[in-house]
């Protein structure tokens, strides 16, 4: 008979737990209880890491492998370091999957070695760990993204993307936490529990790449490697303050990768990094595109990293919206959308309004996309064990959803209407010429990826603007702003629902006493497969705009 | 009441004949009689053209732009002759469905003006007459796809491919036939009837862009604009001895096209160019790289036309095949391959064995997205009018096929084969480093498109190799290489089945006889996105292999 399922999530965690050495758990006398919300300071507050372990985490990744490749630091430091405050984070916001820190420990060795024995580096990312969410795999190491039923079956190969990235010089050393099915904007399941936010463990760390932006704005990792199909890189970076691109298709493999929806073409997930500064997606893009991965994955374009496509205009001109135009943004999205646009005009950049209208059809259009089977495969995956689907995933994909699977002809005509779609929103940006006033479209849009900050775990929201970009394979970045403050994010006396929508949404806000402590970012659009000009339009936003707190 | 279908018909195809103009009608004492099979010498042999005439219309694309360019040719000179050639092979081989000469004298007449008042020309297709398989809309003309239920619907604004060619200089005045839902081999439909091969009128110029090819081939045009998701340009160019390129997705836009199975995504039909010469084929696609389509049409990429992708090793290495490991082809066509090989190998390049063995999953899996809707579009387009559907048409998706449409889950496993096949194709290209000796994989594959020369009208045949090139996205060029030689092409005596599929197929082609004058030509696959190397391939195959007729 069968294992109940409730054996295999405590047998998989307490696997986990062991994977942690003994000195590095933390015990009651220095543990935060439950009842502490903000841990994000505990690292360089509790005295648990030396100064030099705080000084290694806290770099950027493009600082850690200067500092190798100039001998500052070695490796085997680097990533006993990163190990280390990857493992308190586990403790503090259960964030971790699988841990690996011994294979990861003997590779940086190796990587020492190699640069004493040839006084030069393996590839541009030599000796920098990276972590990955719980879909990239490992040779020897569980994928299972959240679901039970996935337990105990490793990877017989590396994902490409991972091979790719080990060949550039990274050391692989732990993945990270993801809802069941990946559809969900919260990081919960049955086998691993809950990721939380560490600014705030009332809230979440956003979804589905929730695990990656807990443990990389924890400075647990440099750069994590997310996933995002609706919002899955831009909204849990918006939630932790961090910076994330989600490119187009074909720049980064996402070939051996488990994932939901397999064989679905309509809307497609795409894999990019989630990191504390623009030069580390710079970093992480350009090595990856100089490793050609169009020979080692027919989904990649034969496309090298661009670089004078980075140059980019003195004088920018951006569109801004503060919603599509039936739901408008929470006030601190509202104030990050402000700050922005008024730094941005001071530093004379030019900023007109544009309502991105188009993402309300998309988010219609991509619902039916993820929900074309009716729901098979989630019931598939979680039947095969036992274990419950998420309610929130039971409520439109469950048995009890009773959702009826689409034919191919409304498959067909779904497609076609996103078809319609793409160029109506490319004839909306290209029709900004009339406005910017220096003969170009705008440069690039900016806008909240949700109409939220980080939300309370289990408040389902049920409206965002993460839909436009997969759905017409937009490149998007998103930058940290500011957080919540409590005095100024208030909802004003004023304010008019734009539509019931709103109104409901607003309802879900409340008061920014709920979303105490959660960073506010905004997302970057640009064209499709601009990966270039988005990223170095984030270092020019980045340098003006700053973060204010 | 509505009209009968065949009522239809007959007014559309008289308004076909009544755009042509009298003095270009042949007449019975000139006009070949219905026994007469080979027309292809027709224009020379009548005294119908002047000596300027024929030179104009025998001329290349890239010579006609030079001349027009230098001045030595006027834009109303070439319209006028090309027009006469084209009225003419509508005359004898029924390749054209909408004719508007007039409309294009008059573009001619504005093309030459400008040139004498700016002393420049408008772009670099300045004056050159370019036909459109009847997919591509013009402003106020029918786009019918050879449906009678499509007739009387003009469309309201231009393809924007159409636009882009119009732009740098292009005159359309014709449209060209196709079989009706364009899913055959051949050319014909109840609303225009059916197109033949100018040198056999007993064979068909294959489909669908059959009314491209015989037009083309007959010099009634320069550029003919096909489409193609399994063969319809490669298989048509081959049966009439032309050049002619499938590009891989985003490099030709396909907006706002008429189309059979709109909004289906999982293998997508590609528009390209089928002309007389390599150079016609760079000269198109870098002329249309050059207008940005990706500003455009939101599927094309932003990839210009990369000049250093051109520049191909003086020693290059091809793989070669005469099937897929379970069909080989007709005595034609193995001649054919023992030529290119022998002159490719003489010339100082490498040629070694690479058998395509993934055709025949790839061929299973096209089939199964054809009909994933089991017909319902081809049904729906047919019952529309009352028209019958044709019977090889009829035999897998009409009403009496019966076909049961795939349900979600199907389409998607279906969709993951094909990303699974795409990865074991990658990885046999990537492992010919082992045996070309230089240090690369393969340059191209050079092999049949299909088992057959040119065939006999509704003689159906079952297998050929056009799926895999559609399935993962292959650019692939076709080049003329002989034609049918009646003593040359007997079945050995010594002839062994390589399958039962072989056999059957053999037994199809019989004898020599049956495909009398049939050109034989190749295909040559590059990689994804190698339009530019492939072009320029077929360039030093074309010089090195030639036509020996």
């Amino acid at each position: 008979m069968a294992k109940p399922w409730q054996d295999i999530a405590r047998t998989k965690q307490q696997a986990r737990l062991a994977a942690i050495p003994p000195h590095w758990i933390l015990d009651g006398s220095i543990k935060p209880g439950p009842s502490v919300q903000d841990v994000q300071d505990f690292p360089r507050a509790s005295g648990f890491f030396t100064t030099e372990e705080l000084s290694i985490t806290e770099a950027t990744a493009s600082e850690v492998v200067a500092n190798i490749a100039h001998r500052k630091w070695t490796a085997v430091e680097v990533i006993k370091a990163v190990s280390k405050r990857a493992a308190v984070a586990q403790q503090l916001v259960n964030c971790l999957t699988e841990i690996y820190f011994e294979q990861a420990l003997k590779r940086a060795e190796e990587l020492d070695a190699y640069q004493v024995r040839e006084d030069r580096t393996v590839g541009p990312l030599h000796g920098l760990p990276i972590s990955f969410k719980d879909q990239f795999n490992l040779k020897g190491v569980d994928s299972t993204i959240g679901y039970i039923s996935y337990v105990g079956k490793p990877a017989t190969e590396d994902s490409t993307l991972v091979t790719l990235l080990v060949k550039a010089g990274a050391i692989p050393y732990v993945k990270t936490n993801v809802p069941a099915t990946l559809m969900m904007g919260e990081t919960v399941n049955n086998l691993f529990g809950r990721t939380v936010n560490p600014r705030n463990r009332k809230l979440t760390s956003g979804g589905s790449s929730g695990g990656e932006s807990a443990l990389v704005s924890f400075c647990g990792s440099y750069i994590g490697v997310g996933t995002d199909i609706g919002g899955s890189i831009r909204d849990p970076c918006n939630f932790t303050g961090l910076f994330g691109l989600r490119p187009s298709q074909g720049r980064v493999s996402y070939q051996h990768v488990v994932n939901t929806y397999v064989g679905q073409d309509a809307v497609k997930s795409a894999a990019g990094p989630m990191c504390r500064s623009p030069a580390d997606i710079r970093l992480f893009m350009s090595t990856l595109a100089a490793q050609k991965p169009w020979l080692h994955d027919p989904a990649c374009l034969p496309i090298p990293w661009r670089t004078e496509e980075e140059k980019v205009p003195t004088e920018l001109c951006f569109g801004i919206a503060v919603g599509d135009g039936y739901v408008n943004s929470s006030p601190p999205l509202r104030r990050a959308i402000a700050i922005t646009r008024s730094k941005l005009e001071a530093a004379g950049h030019k900023v007109i309004d544009f309502v991105p209208h188009e993402g309300v059809e998309a988010l219609d259009i991509v619902q039916k996309m993820w929900s074309a089977d009716g729901g098979a495969e989630f019931q598939r995956d979680t039947d095969a064990s036992g274990e419950p689907l998420h309610p929130h995933l039971e409520s439109w994909a469950g048995h009890s959803a009773n959702v009826k699977p689409q034919t191919v002809e409304e498959m067909w005509a779904n497609q076609q209407r996103r078809n319609v779609l793409a160029r109506k929103w490319l004839d909306h940006w290209q029709g900004t010429v009339a406005e910017t006033g220096n003969g170009r479209p705008i440069d690039g849009l900016i806008m909240p990826s949700t109409p939220f900050p980080a939300i309370r775990h289990d408040v389902r929201y049920s409206w965002h603007y993460g839909h436009l970009a997969p759905l017409l394979d937009l490149t998007t970045g998103v930058f940290p702003v500011t957080k919540v403050d409590v005095e100024k994010d208030q909802i004003p006396d004023d304010w008019q629902p734009l539509s019931d929508k709103d109104r409901e949404l607003m309802e879900y806000y409340e008061k920014p006493e709920n979303h105490v402590n959660s960073p506010v970012g905004l997302a970057l659009y640009g064209r499709r497969l601009e990966e270039e000009k988005v990223t170095a339009m984030l270092q020019v936003i980045h340098e003006v705009v700053g973060v204010d707190y």
